[in-house]
């Protein structure tokens, strides 16, 4: 599944490195798109449910989107329900026809602030979460900035919204802050914003006043002020890592494992016991 | 959101306690369409591809099956691609009009061995795999067998089917595992069959010679003997619960609770420093 | 790490089937132990706190307790605190000088109910609950009843209890279940007892009135019924399963595995670019 | 069991708040202490082995100083194995009478760069780390720096070392950033540095070859190169937040909000049905 990755990197390009071509510093064209004008604070909302149904997580954002206005009066923000998009299934880019993701990408690509917003369901993050999270996978298997070959979502900052009737915010942030390392964001502390009922069936968050918990409002205080921060140090001070020279000389090595793994498969094919 | 569990239940016929009504012991109705005839496998592959394109996970599905047939010749199996089907988001057991999750979850009450199998996507399950959990959990939430209270599953085992490049089988099968056990299946000891390489991108199960791993083999083995032996046991051997009356006796003790939340969400609204 | 187990296999002894060998159907040395008598029903509680400073999930411990002694009133229950113990860091079944692990393994051994108990400690099960996983592992890496080669939990079945101030249970109670069942375990449904409070500080179990709650008194009596029936199916349906010729078989394949990785290894030395 | 939280607080010289007290911008004294001579970087090895035994874990470690003194060579680095220290269980800064934490967190509390590293046991991190992980959780319970309420690991960046035979690593990496984040790092992309080999028995890093795997040397250089650049930028930008502050009003609000829980027990406990 994965082996195809790097697949459209532009070989003949990186094969210079870019630092040396241009004798100066060069950026991510992803860094290029969000230095400039106020910062954008992208919430990606993954309830199951489409607008305009009330949806319990989008009210959480709601508090965080209140307090990034409260510290940071110039900041863009904006909820996307991801339900309202054909998000086909797939890991790459674009699905092709009737795939709404590529829509959302583009927001992806220039936002300082990225928040994935998320239900929990049986315990972990819902479906339409783990589905954005394929597509997203994909932005690291294509070269998307020939100069750096950094993906998307370096220099911007990741905080990370959940809501749940009971228990289970824990693996959601976990899986989600990990995964979307790999594809670039930096994580500040204290950025995991969650509200939980006790076990078993109840209110969910708006009925049962979790904007009353004072573990939550101390939480949004402080995800907002972090986000902030990291967001403009990130803007004044871009990642330098030239990461598609590392990726191309992983594919070089690559070819010699396959190599290795295609004789040790050929040994088991003829020396296995039936 | 879960707050509405149990709301179709028909209480009046609940109240009196059916094996009491009958002087007998009574059975769930879905243990009735599991009794008879040759035992049913189903397989429920949550790849994100469509059919006909290759899927890894379903080449070690039908190692599976194989070994199933191998022990019980007369065996019914059926391998489902979850991703050929409109499966819409939601947790009910059926979203309307365009969803075909009902035809799938005719097979899964009739199962005697249910089997989800599921590719690895950034260390956890696909969302195919999510979503078709969060539909299962419509099933308890609504009372299938007005007798017993018993989920669809009961009297049905469990295996569990997962292939990925690397990492993630663990997290996969222990959540899945325990979702489908508050569903309603028995799991019997070492029926988890997976396949991962190692560290990093790499041939997918089938091009790697997944088949030839040795641990994959005795596996396979295991997985079919104790779902075989458990399968059969339950048939013969009904589980007796009558969850119907303890989910009742939850309501009825729900309501005093939830007037509980109510007097301290007041209490909040009034004394909250703001 | 691995790859000694099984080594203190007696192959000479399973080279010959035993059930052949026999004539008769053959039962694991544990299965023995644990038919006759009353049941028996082990907790361990995983508590970081040593005797006898309260334990919230001790309390837990004792409602389930409580519940099976009312379904079965001649059940042996056993609550050991495994911090009181000293058991040593390490994959064995007996680190050696000072190691009180092969004291509690020898109740393990015959238990009919198997109850990890524990508290929850930054999303996930404490300290203490997976040292005692890991030193179950050395019960899966030996031969132990060389009838069989079943693993000596093969024949009980398993609940787990789980509390915490918030948040994480379900993760504590897959990873628990998942382990289990690799270690001989069956699981029946509806057999996870757990409270949680709502997200952030807060009273624990005790001080929470967790024992108030509609869903754990629901889910004690479900787990108490459930645990009962299947234990004592078990009891007089004893798993068939042969797992020693299973695992002589793997070995014998994990040889041509171990060369082929060797070849592999070989080529990379030596082809590897820098 | 945590709503003791915040009980050493000097609530009356935090009523003040220190930027206006002092008129000028205050520092944590952690980062006091991580400003000034090389950065440096400790590894955490939770290896279950004491000194001298073969740790893989601390291999892999090993291979990660390389790249982080080939990018800086002024860095100094540790690696601490866990195990050869009496780490108490517990959540506190110090458990009393022969308790070695104390020892390790005074150099948690001074390092630049924070590496836990851990062996995966039955899918998950070791039982050592996740004793560093309770006991690091006290560093979030006392106030230990007064200007500022920051945990000591803020202004810290974490990478983090995970090696297994086979499967779990994104576990293992998720939640011990996710842990890690509540007590302060802040986590740059693509620093998670793990090897697991395929499914089942096998070799582990050091025999296997894994310091062959193009995967991980990959991963070795963008670990490196992203904790190295964001140690500085942190180092020269340290976090202004007051979490002091933000503290002490959740704590006015949890009065309110246990009295409210107070009310809700005493009505259930009046009128639950029994």
């Amino acid at each position: 599944m994965w082996k195809y990755g790097y697949s459209f990197c532009t070989l003949d390009k990186l094969s210079k490195r870019p630092r040396e071509r241009r004798g100066v510093m060069v950026h991510s064209i992803f860094h290029e798109a969000k230095s400039e004008g106020p910062l954008y604070a992208l919430f990606l909302n993954c309830t199951l449910k489409k607008s305009p149904e009330t949806s319990n997580t989008e009210a959480l954002c709601n508090l965080l989107v209140d307090r990034l206005k409260a510290h940071d009066p110039d900041i863009e923000t904006e909820i996307v329900r991801v339900a309202d998009y054909n998000v086909l299934p797939g890991i790459s880019n674009d699905e092709g026809e009737g795939d709404e993701w590529p829509m959302i990408l583009e927001k992806v690509k220039r936002c300082n602030i990225f928040v994935p917003a998320m239900p929990i369901w049986m315990g972990v993050r819902s479906s339409v979460m783990q589905r954005v999270i394929e597509r997203l996978d994909g932005t690291t298997k294509t070269v998307m900035c020939e100069k750096t070959g950094q993906f998307p979502l370096y220099g911007s900052v990741c905080g990370c919204v959940v809501t749940g009737n009971e228990d289970g915010s824990h693996d959601c942030v976990a899986n989600t802050f990990a995964n979307l390392l790999h594809f670039g964001v930096t994580v500040p502390p204290n950025t995991d914003l969650y509200w939980v009922g006790d076990a078993g069936p109840g209110a969910s968050y708006i009925e049962a006043g979790g904007d009353l918990s004072p573990y939550v409002r101390r939480n949004a205080e402080l995800t907002a002020l972090n986000l902030l921060f990291v967001a403009k140090l990130l803007r004044n001070n871009p990642y330098p890592i030239i990461i598609a020279e590392h990726n191309q000389k992983m594919m070089e090595r690559n070819k010699v494992k396959m190599e290795a793994m295609k004789l040790a498969i050929q040994h088991m094919r003829e020396n296995m016991p039936s």
